[in-house]
């Protein structure tokens, strides 16, 4: 029974927290926030107790801590919580600085624990299922990747200053998911990007309209795109293009009702909001990480992972920002 | 080369007509029509010439007569063309009266002339390759045959009355196809109907809602519905349940197109007219008659399929009207 | 907050007791089986208590119960419950015989205590939101519902024997469907069934393979179809057709993903077991028994919607023995 | 009438030589191809007389030519043609060369004659209603453009190596179409390219599996995949992304039939050969340029079209050898 603290009860932390308290392998502790409310009605809502974060990484009787505080306290942290040689689940990214990233996955090393790193994405059922059956070889080769990744809407400007950018804060999902379903890394990054959703956005120095192709040394090919708008939903497909034939993953629709008139077909709009969309895959990515923690193996994604994605968004942002191609790797 | 001479050059008749002259197998050599400026349009169109329609029965240079005229013609036209030694094509049905029909297939036996009647169904690309794989095993034992049938709106009052109704006027087609699918003869027919589409269909006599349940020997089941309205097209569907798995083949769209709103994701409507939805399969139809006729074999589907699906649209009126099952074969 | 007693811990009792443990507005107090070990591990996962059936209905400080007994224990418990002024929320079906539904019901609307049935695909997202655009006039005037339902495989001989046969144990829950579609009442019923999946359904007696047609009185037409069998999953589809379009609900795939090869493009098989299929069906069914009883309004489907249900199932059955159509209501 | 001569009865000759001859508006007068069989073959069969190419260019009764030759003569007879005061359709590309276009170009101006420019896509019902809806506003704002485009198999290595390369044989078709939907010019092209397919055609110095990206003076972004091999079938989809939704037109299947099992639901591959998959799009890029010239109005696409589009096919040449982006226009 893995004892976990949870450091931060904001809209993440609350389901990772839930999904602590509910796994059969794992019971929620505590919970930390810097807003007393907040960790307290999680708190009561999973028979946690509310402690601070110093104390729950001093505390000996918890074994592993779950990391949803705002970005720029994830590396701090996790550097603490595995010195006090617990097991870290950290939301994405580590840091916004590669070089920041690097120095604490060296820590981490040093100290021996295991580490994972929330790219939510690989856990859901349809991504999972098309990589499980692309690593099993039912579209042969890997050629060309797509990914093709919308939100509902975009963030608020205030938001948008402190994220680092659409390609660290959004499209690293998307470079996470391309060298997931590449099996090889990308050697090369080109990016464009625009800002055709809200200037406000393109006055900030951030794009919210963005693609990125991505070429790995064995020639395999990835193409993203992004957009901070989709009128129908949450729109997030993959498609796997392979010597054999090709895989992909669609969106889901809120229902299977569907209207015939006149006017055509009309399906239901596809799921608009990412807690729901990938309810399931938190689920999955939770037990993951207690299962791999448990068990005494190296949870995944890891570090590293966490750290080659950020590497490729900040390869994107340059590539977008000069206009020229950026070697990575 | 098969002469052919065309009896009713119509909206149907022109179909046919085309489909001769531009059969490699095939000449259109004369078209007769009650209205001399169709006759002459359509010739025109294709080189034939026009003719009365005694004359072609009559002309020893004409191998074959495709019938296009009002159902009441039909039977005598078959039987002057077959006593003629003509191969005929003819239009569903050969009559409203399954004791005409009965009477003239006699005609035709004796004459020992081929005999094709225009299922034109059975030769839709989609609807063959399903029986095909069907009988094939794809499916395993046919266990439920489902049929969906809907107009895209009703025909005028003045023709329903001649129409000899619903089960016999629309529904036949989907009654062949029922037979044409569970490869064995229904025993039991029971059908309902209403009138809920237009009151003057009801005032007539006739209805234009309708639904018809089929039961075979060994326990087969079809079910069937019609309407005489369906606001987004003409649709055609049909599903084969058997003890491996289920084949279906589905409507035809007028385009691929699909736009997604926050209203949903909207398909077009599917393809709205018969001639368009069915051109594919008149040409086949076609083909089959001309091509089983110039290497000598027997056309299909045969008058005595002309004959079993009137005697299915029969009991389907009388069960209807009397709320009773009614036994066939 | 409505304190509930539940009344066998079986496979669906264990679903039942889980959503009322996590409903915000109810609480599970005690858990009663024959199977002690079954009540202990319920009440041990859901803070429960364990009691006898008894020792339940005679608890003054238990508001309701929920009964997933087996159903010849049904209509005994719904009356001990209602006497002693528990509001009840009881699985389909009430009883297999229409005369125990009615004497039981009598029972209850003396008592004037709330009685709710379970007819779970009421409550299906799909199904629920299909029926809601149906009510607001989406489709316009109704006039052909279409239900095809097939089990993923026949249940044991056994289980069949004390069924009540397949119109009564399976078709009553599209029976209820094509009721809750149709908005009005279905007037004639008629049946066809067969055995073609399991030889041992037929000598017990019974069919595994079955079609109904109902009318209503303003010739609205119903047609349903079940199989005990499907390969593909459990298949779920309903259809209404109306004056102004057509509404549908389709399957739900297991996943998103589909190959695309020289053999074509695969999607997924349908979910292929009930709990997984209604999960959120059965979630929403008791979350609306709770807030119907914690409001004091009537819930809803109600007893009367399980003795219609159960007459219509009764009228089925005896169609398909004798052949004739059977009138109802 | 438009009385057209055909210069050149290949594959795709005989296409473009039976729609004009099927063509209300226009006569094929007379055919001309190096191998006589093909000419006189194709004369046969719709009528017309069997000429040399110079002979069809001097003809003062033919007003217009149909130029379906190789590539490399193309430019010359569009030249001689338009000197004699013919309208000119030639199939894509008037050149491999951008200077050779420019030359040709300036001589069909001097000329005042009508040249429109063979990209079929442009016609396709379901592409070109797209494209419709698109320049209507149904999607808002363009945003992103994606086009995928697979062949069903590689081309022999003979051909590849005259073709000018994936980007100018294969991926101009793309290219001309994002610029048909964008609605506005790229500036500029990114390209990557691999050879993953075969290893003669890398061997060869072109790529089997390439991308672009584009993006235009207003920051619209538009990818392109293109692979050389799809073992489904021809793979042509079009998705374009915009500020009130998103427009898509998907592929075209064999047919409607689908088959369930436990290996899941089974459509069929999509149509594989582009004389098939384009027949529609075929009759009506000819019938646009007979009405064009009929009319007198100017065709299109035009020979500014064509240009464009091969600009954009040397620039993602270029791209893919270099690396670097390419500014064009």
């Amino acid at each position: 029974m893995l004892r976990v603290g949870l450091l931060g009860a904001g809209r993440i932390g609350k389901i990772h927290g839930g999904n602590v308290a509910a796994h059969a392998g794992a019971t929620l502790v505590a919970v930390a926030d810097a807003v007393p409310a907040a960790a307290e009605s999680l708190a009561a809502a999973t028979g946690a107790k509310v402690a601070s974060i110093d104390a729950i990484i001093a505390d000996k009787a918890i074994d592993a801590v779950v990391i949803c505080t705002p970005t720029d306290m994830h590396a701090d942290q996790i550097e603490a919580a595995a010195k006090a040689g617990k097991a870290v689940f950290c939301e994405k990214p580590v840091d916004l600085s590669s070089d920041r990233i690097r120095a604490c996955l060296a820590v981490v090393k040093a100290a021996g624990t295991p580490l994972m790193i929330g790219f939510n994405r690989r856990f859901d059922p349809n991504f999972a299922t098309l990589q499980k059956r692309l690593a099993a070889g039912d579209a042969g080769n890997i050629e060309i990747v797509t990914v093709i990744s919308r939100d509902p809407g975009p963030p608020p400007v205030d938001y948008v200053k402190r994220s680092g950018g659409l390609f660290r804060d959004m499209m690293i999902h998307d470079l996470d998911m391309a060298r997931f379903l590449l099996g090889e890394e990308p050697v090369e990054v080109h990016a464009v990007g625009s800002s055709l959703v809200d200037p406000a956005i393109g006055q900030a120095g951030d794009v919210d309209t963005a693609a990125v192709m991505l070429k790995t040394a064995s020639g395999k090919i990835a193409q993203i795109s992004n957009s901070r708008r989709a009128t129908y939903g949450y729109d997030q497909r993959i498609e796997v293009h392979g010597s054999k034939g090709m895989l992909r993953a669609g969106n889901v629709h809120e229902t299977t009702v569907e209207l015939a008139t006149a006017g055509g077909f009309t399906a239901a709009p596809v799921q608009n909001f990412f807690l729901e969309r990938y309810a399931a895959a938190y689920r999955a990515e939770l037990d993951a990480f207690v299962t791999a923690v448990n068990k005494g193996t190296a949870p995944n994604p890891s570090g590293e992972d966490g750290l080659k994605a950020q590497m490729l968004a900040d390869a994107a942002t340059q590539s977008a920002q000069t206009g020229q191609t950026v070697k990575v790797g």
